[in-house]
């Protein structure tokens, strides 16, 4: 859940780290993935990033919702920022999140963990028709299987929270998780 | 909610009634819609239909489930069925509907009525990216915004129950019913 | 949408005054029903409260999540807040929410506006099975039918985003909205 | 998924076993749980039951919805079949099923597999707040965490079918899968 914003921030970064400390703050994560003609997942997308401690991990795309900016436009920069300009996601046409990951900074509360801050997530599968390239913070961009998702979202690779994103989303789809 | 099958039924005409009047049938709906690049649904498609009983009404995409044919699969054929070849829909990923519509023979049990039968709908609000055209008994198939669908789905143009499924579906994306 | 909390405040008013101006604010927003034991709804809680501006209006309940709450605790200390401690609310089992409804301080850009701040929220229907009074700033609270409910969400004894919510609520539960 | 139904039955055992080759037959799955105040799930009740095969194997309620039988009415026949006359379950207020298992007769189609029928499941998280006793063909209840739950469902105690089913309703309630 690396995030950086050298733009478009609408707060500094002192009032942010205020603000981590005080309030819950809106995120929203999506699971990128490809898809059949008939709707069937055939792979999902994963983003190989640095820690802040040092170590790499695979993740999904995901971010702050800023002020004055809709849930569907978080989503779709986040997107683009992670993903490219022209990853062409298909936003989804319901507000309604798959699931609403609340990360907690003490460890253990929810299944979501994030040491900065307490963040709640909206978390949409997001289809994407485009290219893909990995952005900025991310080293690498891997397509995979459900099935090989499946087995690294409950491996070392992937953090505990976003491989119980990535496994809720399996289910949400269908998939046998 | 008409039907013509002249292909692929799994029945015959007489097995169908025979059973129509025995089990609940298993249906789905489409309500196919036009979405900007950013999941906001900007038109619904609404297809113009002779009634059984002479009058003609706008209606949704839908139709039964045959045997041994997945969810997926039904929604793609009745939207080919309605709406040509090259509508070319984005099936959902997640097999749950935004509602189960309950279509009883008598009227008043619950907002949806098919004097036919018992149908248990499963709905579904579907993006169609490509050219759409009525097919076969659909006369006509008119684009409308969201504020207009709203309005035909609670007036005389539409039966009851598509006019109920068509707000339910305008609600689950967000619009204000 | 009226919030006075004298205890448990994370931020003082000056503080949450100044993030209001920043960041968007995590809301949680409860539609109070009974349910008959098949879990059709036969009534929805409605509070009458006075506005900001002078005026009184129907409300349904919510609030503010604070830092470190869990969205379910929050959904529970709204309820107990607006409609007493002995309300014995069923607390959805999902933290999927129905919608998510994003208040803009400007008028218009989303069907939901809230003058203060940019409040994201997430919605749920809420089955109470005990007691409820209206609590401190609440002036009364009338139980009525889907049918009124309906009738007053789209009238002007309703705001403009309650009323929406309600309507989107009774959507959700598969009314005829 | 045994279904005795010796009352109540609208198609003979013959005619039921001649549709049953001919048309998908509609289902209702319960995953009955219990919760504490906050709507957290605690324990899932699992159902140890005689296979068809000889076997035995813990299932989730379920059964048939029968013509003129609104889904309900057929969640409540089934989990008072199941656990009998006072487990007093709170039905879902909406119609919105967590997900749909299409139980195909064919194995490898979906993960849902039925040797006798093409079966689509409306698959429902039910909590019961009464007293549960096993019914007729059941041989044992057990209420197990959902820790417990989510490692029983990847053994071989459950059917697979069963087992991605109380998998997939875990991680709707937020579970970790």
């Amino acid at each position: 859940m690396t995030e950086v914003e050298t733009t478009g921030a609408w707060l500094s970064r002192e009032d942010l780290d205020n603000a981590r400390e005080r309030l819950p703050i809106l995120y929203v994560h999506a699971i990128p993935v490809r898809a059949d003609d008939k709707g069937v997942v055939t792979h999902i997308g994963l983003l190989l990033r640095a820690d802040s401690d040092g170590g790499i991990g695979q993740e999904v795309v995901g971010g702050r919702v800023l002020y004055h900016e809709k849930v569907r436009d978080a989503l779709m920069r986040h997107i683009e920022t992670d993903l490219g300009p022209v990853a062409l996601p298909r936003i989804p046409l319901s507000p309604q999140p798959f699931t609403v990951a609340e990360f907690f900074p003490t460890p253990g509360v929810t299944p979501f963990h994030d040491p900065r801050q307490h963040a709640v997530s909206l978390a949409f599968v997001v289809t994407v028709m485009g290219d893909c390239r990995p952005q900025k913070d991310a080293l690498d961009l891997s397509w995979v299987t459900p099935e090989e998702a499946a087995t690294i979202a409950s491996g070392p690779e992937m953090s505990g929270s976003h491989g119980v994103l990535v496994r809720q989303a399996l289910a949400h789809v269908g998939y046998p998780v």
